[in-house]
């Protein structure tokens, strides 16, 4: 059945080397494999060594970048993704990137009509933020805040420094983007939403990648004895943060657009006793969407809510902006185009495009180069969880969609005349 | 001016002996000084030496209780509290009735008249629950939970079996309570309250006790994507810990009597991370107050707010009792005339009946000995804190009301007749 002019992926070694990947930190059916640990160090070289044998040459950098580069001449195409995960992550959540990258290299590789083509293939690191999000991609792209990698420590307090130091990358060089070197980006990941499954869909095109705001907002009263302190004598910052947190859902529900979402993900109350009214206290506010003027409006009802709080007293209120601002970023539209049509030939009527709630490394690397996105579905719409799965037809589906659009566009990029 | 007959504490030794075990665990104008700690080993050790030079027999036993026996024959009459902090604590919590019992000791015996009456000074250990409230007490009165004991652990993880090890205290024999030896059990304490201060008062004699009940509520969703999960699809158990919050906030507000306190000292959020929406979420709510009936009814709304939440979903909630139920306790009345009279004397017009806002040993000694408590006021009614405080002169007033009533009370248990 294989037509000799056009690359055939090989589904079994497709998924064993998932499987391989998953291997690396694996706890039951979940994985942790944080940036810069053991299993993730010991995951970069297995990935060097599996970017090897696919005829790329491949190192990692001084930020735990990996990069498999083609020999070939020519404009290559950019494929990647993550292979670190959350503190307790799924087994596809960035791997599935980084492994259909591979692939597509070796089925092309393996192909006489493609066997010329550049295909490179990058892990980029920190993604998931266990130091500081997308910390690979924004290095790679020459996009990070040196302040910010500077501070980045994880959740131990390690610095980022000590841990490539430990990790034996310190004094490496950077990899870094030669624009002239690329055509386009191409980016494969799981959903992590529920709405391919909703809709019996098989394949995701993504139109663009959210934008996000996060806010530290912080409470400050007085700690005091939660026995003999009557209750107005009290300066409550625990109870000062639940009304702002009920206030806060309350508010963005009547503001948000459809596509809103938003979280409070994280709360500390301090000293965190239960005798002991709390002195400060703390939460995260997370907010996503689409658009510009949505993602303004919310932020404004957030500083709206936090000064009438401060005013009415006796706890003092303030917020901040935590991390990166993320932007809303659009796909391009040519690849798109690739895109849709591999999505059509592959499975026909049974997928659609769809925007990212996810951050991923392609809203980076969109600053730099076109950039494209592409979803396969995650069963009950679960990721950053032990029990994260996508079906095998799934996972061997997304990678022969991607390995037609890598051919087409690479092919359109060589066409005379351009 | 001193009267031979009656005895006199020394202002400048009670002073400088507060000050010494201050300096046990000091940081700045604070003490960390919690129970097993080196810190508060070396300030054991030090009080059995003070005890022994007062003419006490003197000893450390298997939990760490220090007590310290009068030879004297006769009813005894039982002072003390407890000589451990909390975190971070202040300097006068608990050290105040332990070195007030010290001096009254040493008053008595080096005053002609009062020299053969029996005082025991005791300091119990963990009161403040550093692994489990009222340990000392509790174990000296026959009242510790086995159960409780066995699982006691400190913030830290280490177990009380693990920390009685490393103070060198296990297979020590444990002080037991002989009821028949004392006629009263009496503390002294700091108010930390403002009442006193903000009535322009210097001593409080202490009614009774309040009843304490701490709940642990929890929340189970489900732990998701903070990008890709849409609002109506979302289990959220941060969300739906700050909807429960708010509300027991509004409902206790409308339920309280006039003492109520309640507080939520403690949140977690699990995983606690901006970009995951927590699938487990947890809180302790603790409530006080001197009647049964006004517990009795704050439960009532507890369990009313956590069945109807549940039943409203989609977060399942539970709500389960969180250390030991305290009941209310009422002061030995035939005490409180005493302490009224000493009051009287020693601060005329300058002192009030009160009940306890906080937690104390006595209400543990109050199960087995009639018991009473005398309050000196609180600057700023401030205490958990490093900054807390008492004028030097009420200090020395209280321990001099106390006094007068340890002789007293112990005449009276003398006078022919009784």
């Amino acid at each position: 059945m294989a037509d000799p002019a056009t690359p055939q992926i090989d589904p079994g070694r497709l998924l064993a080397d998932l499987e391989r990947l998953r291997s690396f930190g694996a706890q039951g059916r979940g994985v942790v494999r944080p940036s810069l640990s053991a299993a993730d160090m010991a995951a970069r070289q297995w990935l060097c060594e599996r970017m090897r044998a696919a005829g790329l040459e491949a190192s990692i950098d001084g930020v735990g970048n990996v990069l498999g580069r083609s020999p070939h001449p020519g404009k290559a195409l950019l494929l990647g993704s993550h292979s670190d995960t959350q503190p307790r992550g799924g087994w596809l959540d960035g791997a599935l990137g980084v492994i259909y990258g591979l692939e597509v290299a070796r089925a092309l590789r393996e192909c006489p009509a493609t066997s010329g083509l550049a295909v490179d293939v990058g892990s980029w690191i920190d993604e998931e933020g266990t130091f500081v999000g997308f910390l690979g991609s924004r290095s790679f792209c020459g996009l990070q805040d040196p302040a910010l990698r500077d501070a980045a420590r994880n959740a131990s307090g390690e610095s980022l420094e000590d841990a490539l130091r430990a990790a034996g990358l310190a004094g490496r060089p950077l990899a870094r983007l030669e624009p002239e070197r690329y055509a386009a980006y191409l980016e494969a990941h799981i959903e992590q939403g529920p709405h391919l499954e909703a809709s019996g869909l098989r394949i995701g095109v993504v139109t663009g990648i959210v934008g996000i705001r996060t806010f530290r907002v912080t409470f400050e009263g007085m700690q005091n004895h939660a026995g003999t302190t009557p209750m107005p004598l009290r300066k409550d910052a625990g109870r000062a943060l639940v009304d702002f947190a009920a206030r806060i859902h309350e508010r963005f529900q009547a503001r948000a657009g459809e596509r809103s979402v938003w979280t409070i993900g994280s709360i500390h109350l301090d000293p965190g006793a239960a005798s002991i009214i709390p002195g400060r206290a703390e939460l995260l506010l997370q907010f996503r969407d689409p658009e510009l003027g949505v993602l303004d409006a919310l932020e404004a009802e957030l500083h709206a809510q936090v000064a009438a709080l401060d005013a009415a007293g006796p706890v003092r209120v303030r917020a901040e902006v935590s991390g990166h601002y993320v932007a809303p970023v659009a796909m391009d539209a040519g690849l798109l185009a690739h895109l849709d049509a591999a999505a059509e030939r592959h499975a026909p009527g049974a997928w659609m495009r769809m925007p990212s709630g996810a951050g991923h490394d392609a809203q980076v690397f969109a600053e730099r180069l076109p950039s494209a996105m592409l979803f396969v579905p995650s069963i009950g719409g679960i990721s950053h969880d032990f029990a994260e799965d996508t079906a095998p037809d799934d996972l061997v589906l997304g990678c022969r969609v991607l390995t037609s659009a890598a051919v087409s566009i690479l092919e359109e990029t060589h066409r005379p005349g351009r």
